[in-house]
This record gives structure tokens, C-alpha cells and sequence, in this order.
């Protein structure tokens, strides 16, 4: 073996290692949210304060920065494999934009956002503005040091979009969001203001027994194609995917007796980044070619699935019989069509968690602008309430009768994730376009839904965008697999005709 | 602060970041038991050996053994609160004994039993002892050369005991055993033989919906004083009991539809150990202060409650209309006294784990005996096959019919557990003596039991035992809190008493 090699061979071993000690952080989270005794906190505490400096040290080993300054140097970083070339370049540029950070600098965030999502508990509940913007403007301040250490190559908002959406720039991502709005505003408000709506009184007004839904929803991930010899899915209030290794993938949900979509979509949307988490390759499990993407692409396996897939009248064809026979009770005088037509309800509202799937992307683009121009120093942090309720008024004809339903809402700010909620409008766009895409490549995909099968659009996904696993950036990775330039376009024609004519539109 | 003083601070807190630590590994492997999905051993394997190492590291950190003989020259070690005396004196002992085992030894060994227990599954399920001789051969080598290097003032049986039962001396366990073997041998032998037999048709020919064992076995443990709070039951394979902090007891049973016993004296056995757990000191979490005091002690919690309360006639008098609310089908024709009944069967039988709770000693005593003259040279590794059969016939008046049923029955030996088969019926014993003196000093138990109340029982142990941590050893403890020496008398005549009259004798 030549020097470069053994140095990439060591390289790899270290990051593998990473990513054990890494997914141990994983189990303790998992268990923390979904078993954990009530009382257990105080020592789980203790755990995860260990666990994360232990990681923290394992990731910034100077030896691994020196295996990744000579190896980006070596024949490998040009000429190896795609899989070596991304996996230097990767490991690589996250080690230098980590090394980048003042140690001092990620113990104050670390502090800061614990304390502030404290005072966001007390904010929220007491709907009081002026108790939290102190704390989010030292989170905003401490963000844009952050900015400017890690990425001092880029825009600010970009350096901390690079988190979690690489190569992302908002300069592209404006444009996309301002085409969209404006098809989704007068969409919104023309179905706000319909005299024919949706009947959904088939899901709100029937009781649908918990241990019927667990055994329901998990048939229902089975068959498109969540594999449980690899995951699991249990209890927990706040739902979330979680990988403890290449075969170990954890999904959550809760459940609302009096409204079966609370899990059902939970569950599909949960599947979605599993089956994402699946199809990554198992050899290169936390390393580039086995990690994924960006958040934007991993938002747009869930929504695909969730929404796509499981809000469609071709799904409901297969699933309705199962449903019924799961549910005799509440679904004895329903059909397809009824239960379809009941998931079609757009509604503005102002709870983004809450929202349909329409008005769904008002909210985060609202975010977007606002978060956007708080970090470049447009908006000062003082102003974010009334710009959020002025907003809001353009966008949903409402005006939030308070904080707590307003500017208050999401832990994100609080907890130092700037940059974080376009990625999941982005999801949205990719997904719309995928499965266009998927629709003119894999025929008729509405035949094989209706008949149960997800088979060949899974086997799509897992070769255009899963195999590929972090080596091309969100847009070529969805330009490559649709052979189309990124565009709202999809994603409002989608909403259009699968929401406008349940509203007489 | 004086720097005795303050080192004794730098000391503790090192102990408790090993607990913490220690305390992440046992989350791994209680996730590995009761919910990691099939698939995903490969990886979790390499998660825990990479614990392993950090445990191991941190605990024999040269520092803290600087610190630890620093403390034992000072005035603390002598003069300190007997928490800081114990704690000195404890981490000091445990770390130089550590520290006295090669790091090749240690190594191997962990190797060694690890490919031991692979042959063994392969051996009991071929009952081939030929394929495991090689094997337990070279445990019992290296375990001889462990014993002579952590404990070079001990015997070779004693040093490894230490390992489990600290102070527990062959000398001294032996002739109680040996008493105590006098007096089951004749009773097993009258119960077989009796023609006057306790009828468990009533548990062993109906079935017992698993649904509803769950909320049963649940109320059962939380009234016994388990606090779900603080702790949770699961399902797995092999039942076991783990804590994986002050306030987070794990305990875990498996389900028989067919025989109810299974579950609930499972679950009363494993919360015993739980609430053992649950009364150790929080802030000595970790610490010898709030540490067991020794496998016998701990097994004498978990067959107190599992076996003298949960076989107890006045335990029924509470449980069976519970029962009978729980199981109304089986239950129908049955009674207090009738399935109370059901219980008592004593029968000779060739596996330990399936035994009755009279036979269960007469299990114990031939193992500890047999080890025993392995490791001390007096019984060729060859020849315990033959010794095995020989005294089982002895004792129990039958023959193994094979080496699966016989010798190759438990993975002990074949995971370098010698030394810790004793405890098992130390355990018996030290609850039995705990629960004459409790009956000597709580008064009318019967009548609260009877009513469902267990609460001044708890609160006995809990001040005589649970809150002495490990301060104490095994013998002068249980002499403290029974006012009497140790003795094999009150298990016989326990037994006697409780499963005598139900075969007519």
C-alpha cells in the first residue's frame, strides 16, 4: 500500500470511529425521548455532557487534521475513486470549518442556546416577547461570530446554511420561495374563501383505537418498505428519525385517538427519512459516500412519502381496506373517496407544526425572509414581532392574536438553528419534482399504489438519490435525477391540482 | 479546604464520571437486550467495545490512582465520616486489584471467554462436551492466573470470589453449605417420593393473555414499592435487572401464555433487585457508600420478595381477587388456597433455571463444589462430567440423561464466572435469616401482606440494608440487621415449613 493510501485507509478508521461513538450519543438522545423514566433526567444529563466532549475531542484530533492536510494533497484527492475523492473533500472541509471554530466561541453557544430554549419554555407559556429577546439577540450575535469563523468565504446567512443544506445559497433560494408565494398566497386565500370545502368530519369526530392504529400505521410502513430487522418505531411527544448505525434506524410518532392522521402521517413521514437512512450504503455508514445529502434532500424522502404518496387517492385505493378492517367501527359507513376527500382541507392557520400542506410553506418562508434579514442587520431583533404579524397578515389574511401564536411559536432561534427552516420548503420542492420525475420514468405509479406496491419508486429513489449518499450537493443531485433545473414549478402545480378542486378551484 | 480534602474531591469525582460512563455502557447493553432490531448487532458490537475501552481507561487512570494512595496515607482514611473511611478504602482496594491484572491477561481473557461462550452454544446444543473441554480448560487457567495475580494473599477460589461476593471465604461458605445440603437432600427425596402431590393443573393447562400479564405483573411491582418513576419493565429473552443511574432502574421479564409464573415471579425476582437499587443512596451513586454490597446480597433482595413474599399464602390473600380480575377466564374455579397451592410443587429436575425453589440449592451446592476442586487442582477439567453426574445422582436421585442437561447446562464457566455460582444460594440464605428477623421485628407481616401492604418490610430493608451500600460485607451485615450470626438454619427451615406440608410431610 502506497503512504496515501495508508494514510486514507487511517483517515476512514478514524471517521468510522466518529460516527460509533457518535451514534452512542444517537442511543442515549433516542432513549432519552422515547424510554427514559421520568426522573432519569438529572444523570441522563450527566451522560450526554460526557458523551458530547467525548465525540467533540474524537472529531477534532489534530492527528486527523493532519491526515486530511496531506491526503488533500496526495494522488487519492484527484485521482482516486469518486468515493475517495468525496470522502477527502468532505471530511476534510467539515474538519477545517470545526478546527475553525474558538473552542471559546462553541462553549457559549452550547450555554447560551441551552439557556434560551429554557427561557423560550417560560416565554411561550407567559406568550411574553420581551422575556426572550435578550436571549435571541445574544444567540443572532454569537450565530454571526460563528458565520464569520466558519465560512469567512461566504455570505453570513450561507456559512450557516452550510450546516445543513451544503453548497445552498440564498441568493438562489430567494428567487425560487418569491415564485412560489406568490402562487401558494392567492391559493390559500382563494380556498379560504370557497363555499365548497372538504368534509372532514369522517377523521375529527370518531374515536380510533391506539392499539389498532399501532399495529395499522406499522403494517402500513412495512409495505412501503421501512424494514424492521433494521429499525423500529415506539412512542414519543415530539416525533423524530434517528439512526444508532447502518442497520439500526429509529423512527417515533404519537397518537391522538381522535385523529387517526396525528400518527398515520407521522409514521409516513417518519418512514420517509428511514427509508432514506436504509438506503444509504451500509460500508461507507458515516462517511461521505454513506451519509446524506443535505437536510433539504433528507425532507424530501419524508415528504415525498408522506404526503405524495400517502395523500394520494391511489394510496387510499390500497389502503382503505386496511383501514376499515383496522377500524370497523369509525370507517363503517366511509370510503376511499370520503377519507381521501377528508385529507384535502386547506386551511390557514397559525401554528406552522399544525399547518396542511399548502399553507405549510407560507410559514417557513415567512421564517426565511425574517431570519435572513435579522443575521445581515436589516431587521433588528426588537422588530420581529410586528414584522412576523405583518407578514402573516399579507400572506394568510390573519393576524396572530398573540406571541404564543406567533413569533413564539418554534424552539429553532432559541436553540441556534439559523438556516435551518428553509430546508424543509426545499424538501418540498425537491420532492414535487422528484416524483414528477418518477412519474415519467416508472409509468403508471398510480396503478401500483392502488394495487400496494411502492417497490419501483423505493428502488428509484434508492438508486437516484440514496446511493449517492453526500457526494453531489442537493441541486445536481435532484437535476441529475430528474433531468430538469431546480423549480418551484413542480411543487405549486402539485399543490394546485391535487388541493383546487377539493375547494371548487 | 485541606488537600486531603480536597484530593478526596478530585477522587469522588473521578469515581462518579466512571459511573457515568459505566452507566452509558449499560444503557448499550440494555438496548441490545430488549430492543435493538435484529440486524443491527455488527455495529453494536463495535459501539460497545469502544465503551468498553473508554470505561476501562478511565478507571485505571494513573491519576486517580496517585490520588487513591495519597488518600490512604492521610488523615481521612482514618479519621473521615465512614463514607468518606469506606469510600477511601474501597475505590483504593478495587483499583488496585484492577491495576494488579496484566493488561496481556486481561486481554485474553476477555478473548478467551468471549469465543468460549460461542463454543458453548454450539457445544450444549450439540450436547458435546468433547467441543467444550478445550475451552473451560483454558478459562479456569487464566482465571487461576488472575486470582494469584489481583489477590496474591488469598486462596485462589477466595481471590476470585472477591470478584462478587467481597469477604466471602470458602472456609466459611462451605460448611454451611454443606448443612444445609444435609437437609434438602432428605426433603427433595421425601417430596419425590410423596404420594400426596400439590395439583398446578390450574397453572399449567390455561392460558393467561399476555395483555393482560403486562398490567398485572406492572400493578404487582409498583405495589411491592418498584417506582415506574425512577425505573421501567421490559421484555427480553434472558431476564435481568440493570440501572443505568441513581433514577433509572431497568428491570425486564419474558411471558409465558401458558404459565403465568413465569412473568410474575420473574418480575417480583427482578424488582427485587430493582428496589434494592432504588434504595441506594442517590448522592453515593457509584460509590461505595451507594453501591451493593455483593451479589449474595443482592440476590438475597431479588428472593426475598420473589420467593418469601411472592409464594406466601398471605401474599395471595391480596394478589388473587387481583388476579382473578386480571385472568377471569383461568381464574373462574380457583381460589387463594388453590392456586397457592399450585405453587408449591417440589420435584427433582436436571436444569437449574427451570428448578423449584427447594432444588434450586442442592444446583448451586454441586457447582460450587465442582468448580471449586477444578480451580484448586483437585478435579481434572476431564473428569467433571463424570463428578457432575455422580453427584447429581447423589443428591437428586436421577441421572442426566445428556451433557446438555447435565454439565454443559450454564454459559458460567464458559464466561469466567467462577466463583460466582455460590451467590445464588448466599442469596437464599441471607433471605431467609432477613426474613425471620424482619418477622421478629415488624410484627404481624402475614396480616399486612394480606392487605396488600408491604411498606414496612420495604422500609426495614431499606434502613438495614439498601442505605449501608457496600460499608459493609456481606456476613456483618446481615448480622446487623438480624441481631444473629449467619446460619444455613432458617433457609432450611424455611423451606421445610413452606413446601413440607403440601407433600404430606
Amino acid at each position: 500500500m502506497t503512504a496515501d493510501a495508508q494514510t486514507f485507509t487511517a483517515a476512514r478508521a478514524h471517521a468510522r470511529r466518529s460516527a460509533v461513538l457518535a451514534t452512542i450519543d444517537a442511543l442515549v438522545g433516542w432513549d432519552e425521548r422515547t424510554k427514559m423514566p421520568l426522573r432519569a433526567g438529572g444523570w441522563r444529563a450527566e451522560q450526554a455532557a460526557e458523551l458530547a466532549a467525548i465525540v467533540h475531542r474524537h472529531r477534532t484530533d489534530p492527528h486527523q487534521g493532519e491526515r486530511l492536510a496531506a491526503l488533500a494533497a496526495g494522488p487519492l484527492a484527484a485521482g482516486g475513486s469518486p468515493e475517495e475523492q468525496a470522502t477527502i473533500r468532505l471530511l476534510k472541509h467539515d474538519f477545517d470549518k470545526q478546527a475553525r471554530r474558538p473552542p471559546r466561541l462553541v462553549e457559549e453557544l452550547a450555554r447560551t442556546t441551552v439557556e434560551a430554549q429554557q427561557a423560550w419554555v417560560t416565554a411561550r407559556a407567559a406568550s411574553s416577547w420581551s422575556d426572550l429577546e435578550p436571549w435571541i439577540e445574544r444567540v443572532f450575535a454569537l450565530k454571526r461570530e460563528q458565520a464569520a469563523c466558519q465560512r469567512p468565504d461566504l455570505d453570513p446567512y450561507d456559512a450557516l446554511l452550510d450546516d445543513y443544506e451544503p453548497g445552498g445559497r440564498w441568493r438562489a433560494i430567494a428567487p425560487r420561495f418569491a415564485e412560489l408565494r406568490e402562487r401558494i398566497v392567492p391559493l390559500v386565500q382563494a380556498c379560504a374563501a370557497a363555499t365548497r370545502r372538504p368534509d372532514d368530519r369522517l377523521l375529527t369526530e370518531r374515536p380510533f383505537p391506539i392499539a389498532a392504529q399501532r399495529a395499522f400505521v406499522r403494517e402500513v410502513a412495512a409495505r412501503i418498505g421501512f424494514d424492521f430487522d433494521r429499525g423500529r418505531l415506539d412512542s414519543t411527544d415530539h416525533p423524530f428519525c434517528t439512526s444508532l448505525g447502518p442497520d439500526d434506524c429509529r423512527i417515533t410518532t404519537r397518537w391522538d385517538e381522535r385523529f387517526l392522521p396525528t400518527a398515520l402521517y407521522g409514521v409516513l413521514h417518519e418512514a420517509g427519512h428511514g427509508l432514506y437512512d436504509q438506503g444509504l450504503r451500509p460500508e461507507w455508514y458515516g462517511l461521505p459516500p454513506g451519509e446524506a445529502a443535505s437536510l433539504g434532500i433528507h425532507e424530501s424522502q419524508s415528504r415525498l412519502w408522506e404526503n405524495l404518496v400517502g395523500r394520494s387517492r391511489s394510496f387510499w385505493e390500497w389502503c382503505f381496506p386496511l383501514a376499515k378492517q383496522a377500524f370497523p367501527g369509525a370507517l363503517a359507513d366511509a370510503s376511499a373517496d370520503r377519507l381521501h376527500q377528508a385529507l384535502l382541507v386547506v386551511r390557514p392557520s397559525f401554528i406552522r407544526v399544525e399547518a396542511d400542506e399548502v399553507t405549510y410553506n407560507l410559514h417557513i418562508m415567512l421564517r426565511f425572509d425574517l431570519e435572513r434579514a435579522v443575521l445581515q442587520g436589516e431587521l433588528p431583533v426588537a422588530d420581529l414581532p410586528a414584522a412576523w404579524d405583518q407578514r402573516f397578515q399579507q400572506d394568510f389574511g390573519l393576524r396572530p392574536p398573540n406571541a404564543a401564536a406567533g413569533v413564539l411559536q418554534d424552539i429553532h432561534w432559541s436553540a441556534g438553528l439559523i438556516g435551518y427552516f428553509p430546508t424543509y420548503t426545499l424538501g418540498n420542492l425537491y420532492a414535487a419534482q422528484l416524483m414528477e420525475a418518477a412519474g415519467r420514468r416508472l409509468g403508471d405509479l398510480d396503478g401500483q399504489f392502488a394495487a400496494g406496491d411502492f417497490a419501483s419508486l423505493l428502488g428509484w429513489l434508492r438508486s437516484e438519490i440514496h446511493a449517492a449518499g453526500r457526494m453531489l450537493e442537493s441541486d445536481p443531485l435532484v437535476e441529475r435525477a430528474t433531468g430538469l433545473p431546480v423549480s418551484a414549478d413542480w411543487l405549486a402545480a402539485s399543490l394546485r391540482r391535487r388541493y383546487g378542486p377539493a375547494h371548487g378551484l
